[in-house]
């Protein structure tokens, strides 16, 4: 086992000085697998360089750290103490000294310092994954991957898999240290040759799960639900029939026999132009129970994903509302899906806007194992052009509470189903295109295995990580803290107001187009007019899609006065005087938002730029944000004004405080 | 010399039954030459079908038609009369005999009847060419074909030019029959691959050019204005560097010893990103005059496009207008160009648009030659999916009279630089995609030789062509100008009211986006806010756009109440309830014309749907122009639903006639 180190790739959080405290020590491991010897090989790397010492079981003497199985665990949770001047991990398996193993490096010093009572860790969810929407051809349109902002794809280039796959592990090796165990390696959309991965490319998964496997990450494989037609050669996908699931069940053989710790499928039928059960009168429950049934004698799970609605909505059509479509679609089939069916559900009604309310199907399906995803690519947050940590909004959707204050939370619902988000790492030398994005990836993986952290804190986290070493870390820590802890909320700011969203150029997404959804087939509207904006989903006017809450939700949503002014515009119309909670008029508010949010931006780069020179991080990422803040910069300007101009010239109401409209 | 026929591609207005009349006489063609015997083996050809015979002037009795030189006539014109029972076509030059031949197959079995009165034939213009947006490698957004509707190029495919070039033959022979002399066979954005056409890949250009030569075409290029860096490796391409000179002057004498009737280079320059003098601090004078010096010596044109503007403008900056660019860059420039350097311009000061008024340009600058630009690709105006015959357009644009009614026209203008086409051919089987964008072909064709043929009488002369040997000509005759006669103005009412133009889906320009171009860098706006729409280009309040027409123009268009309806929202913001001439407000003429609109567009489908089943076209033919008469009916029903809800939405006033508005 030989530890990844890239030439010319960042290292993100996981450079070597991260392993000093660990590595200047005496360490022993104990157990026996795979990833015992990951972690062995760890340790022995990270002594190499800092000169302390692995040890085997027989030296036991003046140990700083031990790291040793302990069966009455679960296989991923572990206990980490100190106490008589050693650091002692006990974990339930395997998994469990690995991860054992990243908490230690992430508390570095600290680690080795004081004692601290044994803390039990273990993952909320057992499942916490990253969907990969990479296409193994260039898509004339999408490209190598598919809402892709950091380059070509680490797995795939130009219709093969990579020759060289060290990459591969690396990024292993950093997911493991954030807390993920799971990666789906290609597009949802599954196009024509992505789909010959389940049967005659196999051999290009098993490579690249060899490589994830050290690390303890299981490889997922994007299906078409047509594959029995397109693959097989039978005259049907229909999830009833004999030699459909006769199909499937081979198949799955097959890839079990070349993958024995293989994950499962992952599925996106019957949306935008996938094919599905819907095209044999049958349900998704009948499709996904075909696929967890073929899964279910090896240990699989199929991924099913809940996003199903109409593409081809006719705008005029003002009852049809794609919120509704994913309730109306799954929650008649809570309790008909298989326990090896993973119900995945964006945890928004829409598309990973930057504002949505929670999707009401997380709480419509209490006998569905379900599992939330997000968008960890920042396809409507910024395209990793613009700085916007997305920990907040996780955070805030994992500890929405649907049933109120005294239920369960979104996270308590995902723990049957798990926690997955679409990767925004490329092969670029940043793995994430903007430096700053790779605290997104590493935050999710942080929030999937423990919800409950508070967003700052996993930000610290990264921050003492990715720039171990650093001369004044504290100062670096403060402005990074400043830059992006409010992130999110500036980049709501500037782009769709009170959560309404789409107000985004149609295709690529990037940059504002008031009207560019507004008359298309893809149910995205505000309805804007020159009286007021909104959309209104009201039980009692509307689309009714309030009702699709449990209380108190469905009548909070529904009350005007007590609808949360962030969504007020994606549940109600109202005229542009309509006050909001602050005092000011909904124009006003756009007014406000939009001129402070592009302010954020322009001292967002201000505060970058006092970092220059100084040597507090390395020239070429100092550049690489340089370039990409003055982008944002840019970008927020525009949408200032062109959001400020549509409304006013819609509105006729002019600005309380005269600053420049056009 | 072999008459071109394709097996599986559509024959145009040269089907086989055109020939019948002449086919089936005795002709004797007199004279030497290329042309002269393309026009003996034309002969021969249709009499080997249709029984006739050809003549040598040895036996020449019994003869019905007589072609044959005479020295008094320029080398294109011909005189054409019938007495004693011949019909005689006496012909300056080859080139007459090749015209006046075709205009014998025109006139079909008439040219045989009574006697008729010598008239003479000349061209209204010694240039009349067509212009290829075609890309020898495929463009990854732009396609083979830049703005193509008609399938790939018919020069080029895949990197290189076709094989069998038989149907640039047959092209050339539809071009020839309809008037047309002159072909460039490259986009305008001339990209790496295309540059060298000039240099190393000039034998593909030769090879094209020797198919085109028997019907009397001469072959243009479009080049690069950087090509001596490009290709030769010179440090510079600064139009007054002596070594740069040197370059172009030795490549052009190649080009000429290769294709020594080569017609000339094709220029745009400093525009939309291809380079141009601007970069060395010079004008567009020396860079014409650069090429045109080059030129001169082989009796070559340089046609340098009057295209220039700024095509990253700030939206918010409202004094800066795109309509003034051409005039603001080229006019001071009047005198400057060389004789053999034609300025060619748009016939209006936008781009194509469906309706504008007439470029100033045209009117500026009576010391240089001067070419009229048009479109007969459908970029803006329905992409050959709509019926849209814009024989009228044109007809409108050559007749207008820029100095007032006692004044030259447009056409007396171009008669010094010719009229020029973006051509809208490409390797469909019926060449244009819409079998009835045909005419617009044939109408640019016989518009240039002859600008005040009657744009009806043309479609007449094209339907009697192209549907000859038809059962019933009368009544397909009546259905098809029923159909085509308007729809120019048809297209007009369901798309951009009033001539402001540009509300299309930005980049490919195929339906509506009445905000698609609002907030771009391109210079394209309306202004639409609550309170009216239009833009000012007044001297009084706005760009002074209008200050660069002469009398009477500059003072018809500054006045409201003079301004052309048709025009009013290219010339001037006005309120929603400004009355028109007809007595209506400007939102309920918006109304009206896109509910007219949308109905004569479902009028024309129904038209076409009569003819279905009884035999006057082909069938073949009859489910294409059907195919796409649905789509034009959806289309334009989108348009007017787009447009009317837009305005309402913004207005707030409701329809008179309440109709149904989103």
């Amino acid at each position: 086992m030989t530890i990844p180190e890239l030439n010319d790739v960042h290292p993100a959080w996981l450079p070597p000085e991260a392993f000093r405290a660990v590595g200047s020590r005496r360490t022993l491991v104990a157990g026996d697998g795979t990833l015992a010897e990951t972690v062995r090989a760890e340790v022995a790397h990270a002594c190499a360089r800092y000169g302390g010492e692995p040890v085997a079981s027989g030296a036991a003497h003046d140990l700083a750290l031990t790291l040793s199985p302990d069966g009455d665990l679960g296989d991923e949770d572990f206990v980490l103490g100190r106490r008589d001047g050693v650091t002692t991990v006990r974990a339930g398996g395997q998994a469990g000294l690995l991860y054992g193993f990243f908490e230690v490096v992430r508390l570095g010093e600290a680690a080795f310092a004081a004692d601290r009572a044994a803390v039990r860790h273990r993952p909320a969810t057992r499942r916490r994954m990253l969907d990969h929407w990479d296409n193994i051809d260039v898509h004339p349109v999408m490209g190598q991957v598919e809402r892709g902002y950091a380059g070509g794809s680490i797995f795939w280039r130009d219709g093969v898999a990579h020759d060289d796959l060290t990459r591969v592990r690396a990024y292993g090796r950093l997911l493991a240290a954030s807390g993920v165990n799971a990666v789906a390696v290609n597009n949802v959309n599954v196009h024509a040759t992505e789909a010959r991965l389940l049967t005659d490319r196999l051999g290009e998964v098993a490579a690249i799960a060899a490589e994830l496997r050290p690390y303890g990450i299981r490889v997922h494989l994007s299906v078409n639900f047509a594959s029995p037609v397109a693959l097989g050669g039978l005259p049907t996908a229909d999830p009833l029939d004999a030699g459909v699931r006769e199909w499937w069940a081979r198949t799955t053989e097959r890839v079990y026999a070349t993958i024995p710790d293989f994950g499962g499928y992952v599925v996106k039928a019957d949306s935008e132009g996938q094919p599905g059960p819907f095209a044999y009168g049958r349900s998704h429950a009948d499709g996904a129970n075909l696929l967890a049934d073929a899964l279910a004698p090896h240990g699989g799970v199929v991924h099913w994903r809940a996003f199903v609605y109409d593409h081809r909505q006719d705008w005029r059509d003002r009852s049809t509302d794609r919120a509704r479509a994913a309730y109306d679609h799954f929650a008649p089939l809570d309790g008909r899906f298989r326990d090896n069916a993973i119900l995945q559900v964006k945890y928004g009604p829409m598309d990973f806007q930057v504002r949505e309310p929670v999707s009401p199907v997380i709480a419509a399906m209490p006998a569905t194992r379900l599992a939330v995803e997000f968008q960890v690519t920042q396809e409507y947050t910024g395209q990793q052009r613009h700085v916007c940590y997305l920990g907040p909004l996780w955070s805030e959707v994992l500890g929405f509470r649907p049933w109120g204050e005294a239920g369960p939370a979104v996270a308590d619902v995902a723990v049957r189903g798990g926690v997955v988000a679409v990767s925004n790492v490329g092969d670029d030398p940043y793995w994430t295109g903007h430096p700053l994005a790779q605290a997104n990836l590493y935050a999710f993986g942080r929030l999937a295995w423990a919800p409950g952290l508070e967003p700052g804190a996993v930000l610290d986290e990264w921050i003492g990580l990715t720039f171990a070493g650093c001369a004044d870390p504290e100062r670096l820590r403060r402005t990074l803290r400043e830059m992006m802890d409010g992130s999110w909320r500036t980049y709501e700011r500037y782009t769709a107001p009170l959560g309404v969203g789409f107000m985004v150029r149609p295709g690529h997404h990037y940059g504002p187009d008031v009207d560019g959804y507004e008359y298309t087939p893809w149910g995205t509207y505000h309805f804007a007019d020159r009286d007021g904006v909104g959309v209104d989903r009201t039980r009692s006017s509307g689309t009714g899609f309030t009702g699709q809450y449990p209380e108190p939700w469905s009548e909070v949503y529904e009350s005007l006065d007590d609808c949360p002014d962030e969504l007020l515009l994606f549940f109600h119309h109202v005229p542009y005087g309509h006050v909001l909670g602050d005092g000011t008029t909904v124009v006003q508010h756009i007014y406000d938002t939009h001129f402070a949010g592009a302010e954020e931006a322009a001292r967002t780069r201000l505060l970058w730029e006092k970092l220059a020179g100084d040597g507090l991080v390395a020239p070429d990422l100092y550049a690489r944000v340089r370039e990409r803040l003055d982008e944002q910069v840019r970008s927020a300007g525009e949408w200032r004004d062109q959001l400020n101009t549509y409304f006013l010239r819609k509105s006729g109401v002019p600005d309380a405080h005269g600053r420049p409209i056009h």
